[in-house]
């Protein structure tokens, strides 16, 4: 099913702020009934970027507790990170699990692609499914090293309630995960 | 489960662009083994979202399409918006449910809290159920009428493969219900 409707036109597009990380820029439009606004999005790098959820075996979750700057506060999901020039993104999910959590995967499967918030991102996320683990470690950028958690999936119900798993991108993931293994 | 990680230290915060939505902030940390970095976050409103799952019935889903500036494409996901000052939660649920799709709820049920990018964003986010609808609508401020849109809930795993419905918010909050629908 495709949508009915006719995209605004963009009458102008400027940056407004830069900072080392974010560009923003205000869209001068022009709705197709006529309506004029400005909008402001993020200007991303377009490179894309994975969250693998890993599973030591059959039940077993890997995951990580990280310092979010956004919330000043740690918080658990799945490893996760950009995709590097040149990289597919199963190459990417790789990487990052060896620089994550010193594990790499033989048996990559894609769940899902999401996207955050497209009212202001374009920024693209590969879900994968990884299994058949072996250890094996990659230098990565992180300040300190990641805190590994484990969690049974049969337990997922109770990783829904723990109070620092709250990042969207990883409850999708894990429902999204849960619904695929019951089948 | 609490983390053992100490949180790092700010030794400065500093606002280093500004537009009318954005405000984006440099913090200049030291963590607990000394590392130093210095990070970049959104400061946000503080004033929270919600995010309303819409059941006309016990299998229709209600959905929304809308234009989405981040990827400048029209989107497919569920009604959501910011908490007005002064309001409650499900306030604000019952308020963009009418402003979106011209029904109110007498049966609100809270799903879930999420989170977008912590590492960037203090951006929480009330994902509601809303069953026992009646026609009511409220002037909102979209600048065109959003395309309403219903699907089987029987049928999610046809939402999920719609090139469209890719948000990772409406992503968590579809399996979500779906998982606490299924008991």
């Amino acid at each position: 099913m495709t949508s009915k409707n006719q995209l605004p036109k963009i009458n102008a597009q400027k940056l407004i702020a830069k900072s080392q990380l974010f560009s923003i820029e205000q869209l001068d439009l022009t709705f197709s009934n006529g309506e004029k606004r400005l909008y402001e999005r993020m200007v991303g790098s377009g490179r894309g970027a994975v969250m693998i959820v890993p599973m030591l075996d059959d039940e077993t979750l890997l995951l990580v507790r990280e310092y979010c700057a956004g919330t000043h506060s740690y918080m658990l999901g799945f490893p996760k990170g950009l995709i590097d020039e040149g990289e597919s993104a199963e190459v990417a999910a790789n990487r990052e699990l060896q620089e994550e959590i010193a594990y790499g995967s033989n048996k990559l499967t894609k769940v899902s692609q999401l996207m955050m918030a497209p009212a202001f991102f374009n920024a693209k996320m590969d879900i994968f499914l990884a299994g058949d683990l072996y250890k094996s470690s990659l230098p990565g950028d992180e300040p300190e090293p990641l805190e590994l958690v484990t969690w049974s999936i049969k337990d997922y119900q109770g990783l829904l309630q723990q109070a620092d798993f709250k990042e969207a991108r990883s409850i999708a993931a894990l429902m999204l995960v849960v619904d695929k293994l019951r089948g």
